[in-house]
Protein backbone atom coordinates (compact mmCIF):
# COMPACT_ATOMS: atom_id res chain seq x y z
CA UNK A 1 0.00 0.00 0.00
CA UNK A 2 0.82 3.71 -0.46
CA UNK A 3 1.68 6.18 2.15
CA UNK A 4 -2.23 7.42 2.21
CA UNK A 5 -3.35 3.75 2.29
CA UNK A 6 -0.79 3.63 5.39
CA UNK A 7 -2.36 6.42 6.91
CA UNK A 8 -6.22 5.22 6.48
CA UNK A 9 -5.60 1.98 7.41
CA UNK A 10 -3.82 2.81 10.83
CA UNK A 11 -5.56 6.02 11.70
CA UNK A 12 -2.54 7.56 12.22
CA UNK A 13 -2.53 11.50 10.31
CA UNK A 14 -0.10 11.04 7.09
CA UNK A 15 1.95 14.39 8.15
CA UNK A 16 2.29 11.88 11.36
CA UNK A 17 3.54 8.50 9.23
CA UNK A 18 6.15 10.91 7.36
CA UNK A 19 7.30 12.20 10.48
CA UNK A 20 7.59 8.87 11.82
CA UNK A 21 9.21 7.82 8.80
CA UNK A 22 12.10 10.75 9.53
CA UNK A 23 12.53 10.01 13.22
CA UNK A 24 13.46 6.55 12.14
CA UNK A 25 10.42 5.00 14.22
CA UNK A 26 8.87 3.55 11.09
CA UNK A 27 11.02 1.01 8.96
CA UNK A 28 11.23 2.91 5.55
CA UNK A 29 9.41 1.17 2.83
CA UNK A 30 10.30 -0.62 -0.70
CA UNK A 31 10.89 2.13 -2.70
CA UNK A 32 9.24 2.55 -6.05
CA UNK A 33 10.70 5.58 -7.26
CA UNK A 34 12.04 8.77 -5.46
CA UNK A 35 8.68 9.80 -3.73
CA UNK A 36 7.02 6.59 -3.44
CA UNK A 37 7.35 3.91 -1.60
CA UNK A 38 5.28 0.51 -0.73
CA UNK A 39 4.09 -0.57 2.89
CA UNK A 40 2.76 -3.53 4.45
CA UNK A 41 1.19 -5.18 7.33
CA UNK A 42 4.67 -4.86 8.96
CA UNK A 43 4.76 -0.95 8.87
CA UNK A 44 0.87 -1.10 10.10
CA UNK A 45 2.02 -3.55 13.45
CA UNK A 46 4.58 -1.02 13.93
CA UNK A 47 2.16 2.70 13.67
CA UNK A 48 0.06 0.15 16.20
CA UNK A 49 2.89 -0.25 18.55
CA UNK A 50 3.79 3.39 18.15
CA UNK A 51 -0.07 4.33 19.22
CA UNK A 52 0.02 1.91 22.08
CA UNK A 53 2.99 3.66 23.38
CA UNK A 54 1.94 6.71 22.84
CA UNK A 55 -1.78 6.57 23.98
CA UNK A 56 -1.81 4.02 25.98
CA UNK A 57 1.67 3.87 27.64
CA UNK A 58 2.50 7.96 27.85
CA UNK A 59 5.33 7.45 26.84
CA UNK A 60 7.81 10.35 24.62
CA UNK A 61 9.24 9.82 21.69
CA UNK A 62 12.11 9.55 23.60
CA UNK A 63 10.89 6.24 24.71
CA UNK A 64 8.99 5.12 22.16
CA UNK A 65 12.43 4.99 20.22
CA UNK A 66 14.04 2.87 22.81
CA UNK A 67 11.13 0.19 22.83
CA UNK A 68 11.30 0.10 19.05
CA UNK A 69 14.80 -0.35 18.96
CA UNK A 70 14.57 -3.35 21.43
CA UNK A 71 11.26 -4.70 19.21
CA UNK A 72 13.46 -4.67 16.13
CA UNK A 73 17.18 -5.66 18.04
CA UNK A 74 17.82 -9.51 16.15
CA UNK A 75 20.19 -9.37 18.85
CA UNK A 76 17.41 -9.99 21.75
CA UNK A 77 15.68 -12.46 22.86
CA UNK A 78 11.92 -11.64 22.97
CA UNK A 79 11.96 -11.33 26.75
CA UNK A 80 15.05 -8.60 26.23
CA UNK A 81 13.09 -6.68 24.47
CA UNK A 82 10.08 -7.53 26.70
CA UNK A 83 12.20 -6.75 29.30
CA UNK A 84 13.00 -2.80 27.44
CA UNK A 85 9.09 -2.57 27.53
CA UNK A 86 8.65 -3.07 31.16
CA UNK A 87 11.36 -0.34 32.24
CA UNK A 88 10.15 2.31 29.56
CA UNK A 89 6.36 2.04 30.39
CA UNK A 90 7.75 1.62 34.73
CA UNK A 91 7.91 5.15 35.20
CA UNK A 92 4.30 5.61 36.40
CA UNK A 93 4.28 2.87 39.06
CA UNK A 94 7.79 3.34 40.61
CA UNK A 95 7.12 7.46 40.82
CA UNK A 96 10.21 8.73 39.32
CA UNK A 97 13.87 8.91 40.38
CA UNK A 98 15.22 6.01 42.51
CA UNK A 99 15.77 6.42 45.60
CA UNK A 100 19.57 5.21 47.06
CA UNK A 101 19.53 1.53 48.08
CA UNK A 102 18.35 0.57 51.63
CA UNK A 103 15.93 -1.65 53.79
CA UNK A 104 12.98 -1.62 52.21
CA UNK A 105 15.02 -1.87 48.91
CA UNK A 106 16.91 -4.78 49.87
CA UNK A 107 13.70 -7.02 51.69
CA UNK A 108 11.94 -6.84 47.96
CA UNK A 109 15.22 -8.05 46.12
CA UNK A 110 15.48 -10.76 48.71
CA UNK A 111 11.32 -11.55 48.32
CA UNK A 112 11.94 -11.76 44.92
CA UNK A 113 14.77 -14.54 45.34
CA UNK A 114 12.67 -16.61 47.54
CA UNK A 115 9.47 -16.11 44.91
CA UNK A 116 12.70 -17.22 42.29
CA UNK A 117 11.40 -14.66 39.82
CA UNK A 118 13.69 -13.64 37.28
CA UNK A 119 12.90 -10.13 36.98
CA UNK A 120 15.79 -7.37 35.72
CA UNK A 121 17.46 -6.36 38.39
CA UNK A 122 16.75 -2.54 37.28
CA UNK A 123 12.90 -3.45 36.86
CA UNK A 124 10.93 -0.08 38.28
CA UNK A 125 8.52 -2.21 40.13
CA UNK A 126 11.06 -3.18 42.57
CA UNK A 127 11.53 0.22 43.72
CA UNK A 128 7.77 0.52 43.27
CA UNK A 129 6.93 -2.29 45.78
CA UNK A 130 9.80 -0.92 47.96
CA UNK A 131 8.29 2.70 48.10
CA UNK A 132 4.97 0.74 49.18
CA UNK A 133 7.01 -1.04 51.91
CA UNK A 134 8.96 2.21 53.42
CA UNK A 135 4.77 3.75 53.55
CA UNK A 136 3.64 0.48 55.41
CA UNK A 137 6.69 0.73 57.99
CA UNK A 138 6.65 4.19 58.42
CA UNK A 139 2.58 4.03 59.38
CA UNK A 140 3.05 0.73 61.04
CA UNK A 141 0.51 -0.79 58.50
CA UNK A 142 0.50 -4.90 57.82
CA UNK A 143 3.81 -5.30 55.95
CA UNK A 144 3.27 -4.37 51.95
CA UNK A 145 5.71 -8.09 51.62
CA UNK A 146 3.17 -10.03 53.56
CA UNK A 147 0.42 -8.46 51.57
CA UNK A 148 1.99 -8.39 47.99
CA UNK A 149 2.68 -12.47 49.32
CA UNK A 150 -1.24 -12.51 49.10
CA UNK A 151 -1.75 -10.44 45.80
CA UNK A 152 0.82 -12.79 44.22
CA UNK A 153 -0.89 -16.16 45.11
CA UNK A 154 -4.31 -14.55 44.02
CA UNK A 155 -2.85 -13.09 40.58
CA UNK A 156 -0.85 -16.31 39.40
CA UNK A 157 -3.88 -18.29 37.58
CA UNK A 158 -4.46 -14.45 36.09
CA UNK A 159 -1.28 -13.46 35.10
CA UNK A 160 -1.13 -16.99 33.25
CA UNK A 161 -3.74 -16.50 31.36
CA UNK A 162 -2.32 -12.90 30.45
CA UNK A 163 1.09 -14.19 29.36
CA UNK A 164 -0.69 -16.54 26.90
CA UNK A 165 -2.08 -13.50 25.14
CA UNK A 166 1.85 -12.86 24.16
CA UNK A 167 1.74 -15.53 21.09
CA UNK A 168 5.23 -17.08 20.49
CA UNK A 169 6.62 -16.79 17.19
CA UNK A 170 4.07 -13.80 16.45
CA UNK A 171 5.62 -10.71 15.03
CA UNK A 172 8.11 -8.90 17.46
CA UNK A 173 6.08 -5.62 17.14
CA UNK A 174 2.65 -7.36 17.65
CA UNK A 175 4.62 -8.91 21.11
CA UNK A 176 6.29 -5.81 22.45
CA UNK A 177 2.72 -3.77 21.89
CA UNK A 178 0.72 -6.80 23.74
CA UNK A 179 3.18 -6.55 26.81
CA UNK A 180 2.77 -2.95 26.65
CA UNK A 181 -0.55 -2.97 26.54
CA UNK A 182 -2.00 -5.89 28.07
CA UNK A 183 0.31 -5.11 31.14
CA UNK A 184 -1.06 -1.25 31.36
CA UNK A 185 -4.86 -1.74 30.89
CA UNK A 186 -5.18 -4.59 32.81
CA UNK A 187 -3.47 -2.73 35.42
CA UNK A 188 -6.01 -0.21 35.44
CA UNK A 189 -8.55 -2.73 35.18
CA UNK A 190 -7.31 -4.42 38.12
CA UNK A 191 -6.85 -1.07 40.26
CA UNK A 192 -10.39 0.18 39.67
CA UNK A 193 -11.99 -3.61 40.43
CA UNK A 194 -9.96 -3.50 44.01
CA UNK A 195 -11.35 -0.05 44.65
CA UNK A 196 -15.06 -0.87 43.53
CA UNK A 197 -14.47 -4.09 45.55
CA UNK A 198 -13.19 -1.95 49.06
CA UNK A 199 -15.93 0.08 48.63
CA UNK A 200 -18.45 -2.28 47.97
CA UNK A 201 -16.87 -4.47 51.04
CA UNK A 202 -16.35 -1.28 53.41
CA UNK A 203 -19.96 -0.26 52.42
CA UNK A 204 -21.29 -3.46 53.90
CA UNK A 205 -19.40 -3.55 56.64
CA UNK A 206 -19.94 -0.26 57.93
CA UNK A 207 -23.04 0.51 56.03
CA UNK A 208 -25.10 0.33 60.40
CA UNK A 209 -23.15 3.41 61.78
CA UNK B 1 0.30 18.62 75.32
CA UNK B 2 1.28 21.84 74.29
CA UNK B 3 2.15 22.82 70.69
CA UNK B 4 5.52 22.09 70.51
CA UNK B 5 4.90 18.66 71.89
CA UNK B 6 2.35 18.00 69.43
CA UNK B 7 4.39 18.99 66.45
CA UNK B 8 7.71 16.73 68.00
CA UNK B 9 5.07 14.08 68.65
CA UNK B 10 3.29 14.37 64.62
CA UNK B 11 6.66 15.32 63.31
CA UNK B 12 4.62 17.81 61.49
CA UNK B 13 6.60 21.33 61.75
CA UNK B 14 5.19 24.16 64.60
CA UNK B 15 5.01 25.93 61.40
CA UNK B 16 2.88 23.95 59.64
CA UNK B 17 0.85 23.17 62.36
CA UNK B 18 -0.16 26.53 62.95
CA UNK B 19 -1.14 26.69 59.40
CA UNK B 20 -3.52 23.94 59.91
CA UNK B 21 -5.26 25.29 62.58
CA UNK B 22 -5.59 28.67 60.83
CA UNK B 23 -6.77 26.97 57.91
CA UNK B 24 -9.37 24.88 60.18
CA UNK B 25 -7.94 21.35 59.08
CA UNK B 26 -6.78 21.05 62.53
CA UNK B 27 -9.64 20.97 64.90
CA UNK B 28 -8.54 23.53 68.04
CA UNK B 29 -7.10 22.84 71.08
CA UNK B 30 -8.95 23.55 74.95
CA UNK B 31 -7.60 27.19 75.14
CA UNK B 32 -5.53 27.62 78.42
CA UNK B 33 -5.04 30.74 78.09
CA UNK B 34 -5.23 33.90 75.14
CA UNK B 35 -2.44 32.03 73.82
CA UNK B 36 -1.56 28.99 74.86
CA UNK B 37 -3.91 25.63 74.39
CA UNK B 38 -3.53 21.81 74.84
CA UNK B 39 -3.80 19.13 72.51
CA UNK B 40 -4.54 15.41 72.78
CA UNK B 41 -4.55 12.29 70.79
CA UNK B 42 -7.02 13.34 68.58
CA UNK B 43 -5.10 16.11 67.10
CA UNK B 44 -2.53 13.83 66.67
CA UNK B 45 -4.67 11.57 64.87
CA UNK B 46 -5.89 14.67 62.58
CA UNK B 47 -2.58 15.46 61.86
CA UNK B 48 -1.74 11.42 60.88
CA UNK B 49 -4.69 11.99 58.43
CA UNK B 50 -3.49 14.95 57.02
CA UNK B 51 0.14 13.62 56.59
CA UNK B 52 -1.46 10.37 54.96
CA UNK B 53 -3.41 12.38 52.69
CA UNK B 54 -1.16 14.63 51.55
CA UNK B 55 1.89 12.43 51.66
CA UNK B 56 0.51 9.26 50.41
CA UNK B 57 -2.44 10.24 48.62
CA UNK B 58 -0.57 13.32 46.95
CA UNK B 59 -3.72 15.76 47.55
CA UNK B 60 -4.39 19.02 47.53
CA UNK B 61 -4.96 21.15 50.73
CA UNK B 62 -8.31 21.94 49.16
CA UNK B 63 -9.38 18.01 48.77
CA UNK B 64 -7.76 17.58 52.02
CA UNK B 65 -10.32 19.72 53.56
CA UNK B 66 -13.16 17.77 52.27
CA UNK B 67 -12.27 14.70 53.13
CA UNK B 68 -11.55 15.89 56.74
CA UNK B 69 -14.59 17.65 56.73
CA UNK B 70 -16.79 14.09 55.88
CA UNK B 71 -14.03 12.65 58.59
CA UNK B 72 -15.46 14.99 60.76
CA UNK B 73 -19.35 14.85 59.88
CA UNK B 74 -21.59 13.32 62.40
CA UNK B 75 -24.11 13.45 59.88
CA UNK B 76 -21.76 11.13 57.93
CA UNK B 77 -22.07 7.06 58.42
CA UNK B 78 -18.67 5.58 58.44
CA UNK B 79 -18.96 4.42 54.57
CA UNK B 80 -20.55 7.83 53.67
CA UNK B 81 -16.82 9.39 55.00
CA UNK B 82 -15.31 6.87 53.23
CA UNK B 83 -16.65 7.54 50.05
CA UNK B 84 -16.13 11.03 50.10
CA UNK B 85 -12.18 9.49 50.76
CA UNK B 86 -12.63 7.31 47.88
CA UNK B 87 -13.50 9.84 45.49
CA UNK B 88 -10.76 12.58 46.61
CA UNK B 89 -8.09 9.86 46.08
CA UNK B 90 -10.00 8.66 42.99
CA UNK B 91 -8.07 10.92 39.99
CA UNK B 92 -5.31 9.18 39.88
CA UNK B 93 -6.83 6.06 38.62
CA UNK B 94 -9.84 7.39 36.75
CA UNK B 95 -6.97 10.31 34.60
CA UNK B 96 -8.41 13.21 34.72
CA UNK B 97 -12.03 14.97 33.74
CA UNK B 98 -14.89 11.95 33.19
CA UNK B 99 -16.10 11.60 29.41
CA UNK B 100 -19.47 11.28 28.53
CA UNK B 101 -21.31 8.63 29.20
CA UNK B 102 -21.07 5.57 26.58
CA UNK B 103 -21.63 2.22 26.11
CA UNK B 104 -18.53 1.17 27.81
CA UNK B 105 -19.84 3.64 31.40
CA UNK B 106 -23.40 1.86 30.89
CA UNK B 107 -21.51 -1.94 30.92
CA UNK B 108 -19.73 -1.13 33.86
CA UNK B 109 -22.60 0.09 35.61
CA UNK B 110 -24.49 -2.81 34.57
CA UNK B 111 -21.72 -5.18 35.56
CA UNK B 112 -21.64 -3.65 39.01
CA UNK B 113 -25.42 -4.05 38.99
CA UNK B 114 -24.75 -7.80 38.16
CA UNK B 115 -21.77 -8.50 41.25
CA UNK B 116 -24.85 -7.07 43.29
CA UNK B 117 -21.56 -4.60 43.88
CA UNK B 118 -22.79 -1.38 46.21
CA UNK B 119 -20.73 1.62 44.86
CA UNK B 120 -21.39 5.29 44.73
CA UNK B 121 -22.46 6.09 41.15
CA UNK B 122 -20.22 8.67 40.69
CA UNK B 123 -17.09 6.71 42.03
CA UNK B 124 -13.79 7.62 39.93
CA UNK B 125 -13.18 3.74 39.66
CA UNK B 126 -16.23 2.70 37.37
CA UNK B 127 -14.51 5.95 34.97
CA UNK B 128 -11.36 4.20 35.50
CA UNK B 129 -12.83 0.55 34.28
CA UNK B 130 -14.93 2.25 31.35
CA UNK B 131 -11.81 3.68 30.23
CA UNK B 132 -9.31 0.25 30.31
CA UNK B 133 -12.82 -1.27 28.52
CA UNK B 134 -12.62 1.48 25.73
CA UNK B 135 -8.95 0.30 25.11
CA UNK B 136 -9.97 -3.56 24.97
CA UNK B 137 -12.19 -2.75 22.46
CA UNK B 138 -10.12 -0.57 20.50
CA UNK B 139 -6.92 -2.77 20.54
CA UNK B 140 -8.92 -6.21 20.09
CA UNK B 141 -8.03 -7.62 23.16
CA UNK B 142 -9.89 -9.97 26.20
CA UNK B 143 -12.66 -7.67 27.15
CA UNK B 144 -11.70 -5.86 30.63
CA UNK B 145 -14.77 -6.67 31.79
CA UNK B 146 -13.69 -10.23 31.04
CA UNK B 147 -10.57 -10.37 33.02
CA UNK B 148 -12.06 -8.24 35.51
CA UNK B 149 -14.45 -10.59 36.18
CA UNK B 150 -11.11 -12.59 37.15
CA UNK B 151 -9.37 -9.91 38.83
CA UNK B 152 -12.11 -9.73 41.67
CA UNK B 153 -12.55 -13.31 42.11
CA UNK B 154 -8.43 -13.49 42.71
CA UNK B 155 -8.87 -10.56 45.01
CA UNK B 156 -12.13 -11.24 47.05
CA UNK B 157 -9.99 -13.10 49.83
CA UNK B 158 -7.78 -10.32 50.00
CA UNK B 159 -9.61 -7.37 49.67
CA UNK B 160 -11.95 -8.75 52.82
CA UNK B 161 -8.52 -8.50 54.65
CA UNK B 162 -8.03 -5.47 53.72
CA UNK B 163 -11.66 -4.22 55.14
CA UNK B 164 -10.99 -6.85 58.54
CA UNK B 165 -8.27 -3.45 58.86
CA UNK B 166 -10.86 -0.79 59.35
CA UNK B 167 -11.79 -1.20 63.00
CA UNK B 168 -15.62 -0.56 63.63
CA UNK B 169 -15.85 2.05 66.59
CA UNK B 170 -12.20 3.24 66.20
CA UNK B 171 -11.62 7.23 66.01
CA UNK B 172 -13.06 8.74 62.68
CA UNK B 173 -9.61 9.88 61.80
CA UNK B 174 -8.40 6.72 62.23
CA UNK B 175 -10.73 5.03 60.14
CA UNK B 176 -10.77 7.39 57.08
CA UNK B 177 -6.86 6.95 57.43
CA UNK B 178 -6.77 3.38 56.93
CA UNK B 179 -9.23 3.72 54.40
CA UNK B 180 -6.91 6.07 52.16
CA UNK B 181 -3.24 4.67 52.86
CA UNK B 182 -5.09 1.57 52.49
CA UNK B 183 -6.34 2.03 49.26
CA UNK B 184 -3.26 3.78 48.03
CA UNK B 185 -0.18 1.97 49.49
CA UNK B 186 -1.70 -1.60 48.65
CA UNK B 187 -2.95 -1.05 44.94
CA UNK B 188 0.87 0.22 44.49
CA UNK B 189 2.18 -3.19 45.98
CA UNK B 190 -0.70 -4.80 43.74
CA UNK B 191 0.86 -3.45 40.80
CA UNK B 192 4.08 -3.74 41.26
CA UNK B 193 3.66 -7.71 42.23
CA UNK B 194 1.81 -7.81 39.02
CA UNK B 195 4.35 -6.15 37.05
CA UNK B 196 7.43 -8.67 38.63
CA UNK B 197 4.89 -11.78 38.07
CA UNK B 198 4.28 -10.63 34.28
CA UNK B 199 7.99 -10.00 33.86
CA UNK B 200 8.60 -13.16 35.67
CA UNK B 201 6.19 -15.42 33.53
CA UNK B 202 6.99 -14.21 30.14
CA UNK B 203 10.84 -14.39 30.65
CA UNK B 204 10.04 -18.21 31.36
CA UNK B 205 7.79 -18.29 28.35
CA UNK B 206 9.93 -16.64 25.87
CA UNK B 207 13.77 -17.78 27.15
CA UNK B 208 14.79 -19.49 24.63
CA UNK B 209 14.24 -17.31 21.87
Amino acid sequence: MRIAELSEASGVPRATVKYYLREGLLQPGTALGPTQAEYDERHLARLRLIRALVEVGGLSLAAVRGVVRAAEDPALAPHEAFGVAYAAIGEGAAGGAEPPADDARARVDAWLDDHGWDVDPGAPARAALAAALRVTDAYGYPDALLVADGFAQALAPVAAREVAFIEPGSARDEMVERVVVGTLVYERALAATRRLLLEHLSASRFADG
